[in-house]
């Protein structure tokens, strides 16, 4: 199955939350073939140690490197924050996290007090606490981290009165102290808009990892991108474990059936 | 560290909810050597395949066999729903899952309508409803997967308003059916008991994995165990990964810092 007319954009996530970000930058660049690459097997890493993510980030980037990615996205913020100069390092080629996106799109949205929220590993790292201050020591940031998000995205349950009820326990504190943008810092996220939207109001401007990942790959990477003849590229993704669940969230992220999807042992 | 002076009784769980077990085994059996493994790493196996989970499994058991337990527990209702079997016929030392021993519990409270919740593995696996109505065909068995109550757990929110509302959701078709008996089908729920107290009310009678395994522990092998001379034994504890997160659970459920402790790859 792994039969791509050209080297790929490889996608990878701890799970099937990476699909967001995959979903928004083959809007912008449809014409493209993708590998996506979820490692449900071992997820989640948010709760996990930097050792342990690091190791599990450095496997999956090798697998996809040597399946002939041209370029590489971490769409997972826990591995961005803990493993990215790592994977840069030991990658042949161009590496794209989730934190500095988000970063530059909540300054762009010139705000003065930003909010982040993230798993337990990408909080506890202060990835984007350092990357917004050094962007701009001026800002001040307020992080939270919200373990149950992840569970409550996989539950489906983006729009219920339970998540609302956790999301005001997790984001009273932040509003409190006034922040006027709120960076998703994790690519599940975005799955929980409808009750985050309703907790937040509407004066908090939610900032989604995947459409700024996206946005920074077509800015910063557009050129090596091959011509689009409006023929839209193929999507094969790979998973280390095969379980229903994960297909059911993947579904419900791309809408439909995948196409190519396979099950390997990294 | 790994220094005991006879023989340790092994204890394997995907994560710390094992603990739960261990506790009430020891207090039993307080003069025997512990070693508990917590596979960290990897958690959680509740929403990963079969395959995955017995591949997990017997890592775990081929760990600990090979420092030698004379009794191998595994504490994991996932991993003894799914792997019981290749895990025993893997070991040359007995092996005792959960869920016999639950099943047992709940058989021996005389009840006819029978409530089972667990992880989506353990509840697919259907581990339980067969075990239940081979033990006792007049029995009715109404099953739920629970996926939010490991990390309601984790959260430490075993006593909340969130979790009663969560509980409600999950319990209250059981409820409707008439359930005599609830069994907590996953080492973790016991640390949510107010809250599953609450929902379920006084008249069902809550089934609690830890206790029950314990028992079996002491009725079927006790003969094998070191006369107690008053002097309690070791307790070494491994894990996969060295989260910060999974030492403060270890911590509530133990009740205090643990002795023996060590980072392990398996």
């Amino acid at each position: 199955m792994m039969d791509f007319a050209r080297p790929p954009i490889g996608v990878f996530d701890s799970g099937v939350g990476g699909l967001t970000v995959l979903q928004e930058i083959r809007k912008r660049l449809p014409g493209e073939d993708y590998l996506y690459l979820g490692d449900t097997a071992r997820l989640p890493y948010g709760s996990k140690s930097p050792a342990t993510v690091q190791r599990y980030a450095l496997n999956a980037a090798r697998h996809l490197v040597d399946r002939g990615v041209k370029l590489l996205v971490v769409a997972c913020n826990t591995a961005s924050s803990y493993a990215l100069d790592e994977v840069a390092a030991a990658c042949p080629v161009p590496v794209i996290g989730v934190v500095e996106p988000g970063v530059r799109a909540a300054l762009a949205a010139s705000v003065r007090r930003i909010g982040v929220i993230g798993t337990e590993g990408t909080v506890r790292s202060e990835a984007y606490q350092r990357a917004l201050r050094r962007a701009d020591p001026k800002v001040t940031v307020e992080a939270a981290a919200c373990p149950l998000f992840v569970p409550l995205a996989e539950e489906g349950w983006g729009d219920h009165p339970v998540t609302d009820l956790v999301a005001e326990h997790y984001l009273r504190p932040l509003l409190d102290r006034g922040i006027e943008a709120l960076i998703l810092g994790c690519t599940h996220y975005p799955l929980l808009r409808p009750s985050l939207e309703r907790v937040v109001g509407r004066e908090v401007r939610l900032i989604d990892s995947a459409t700024s990942v996206a946005a920074s790959v077509v800015a910063d990477y557009g050129g090596m991108m091959d011509t689009w003849y409006g023929e839209e590229g193929d999507v094969h993704l790979q998973f280390s474990d095969a379980s229903d669940r994960f297909l059911g969230i993947t579904r419900r992220i791309l809408g439909r059936d995948p196409e190519h999807l396979e099950v390997v042992d990294i």
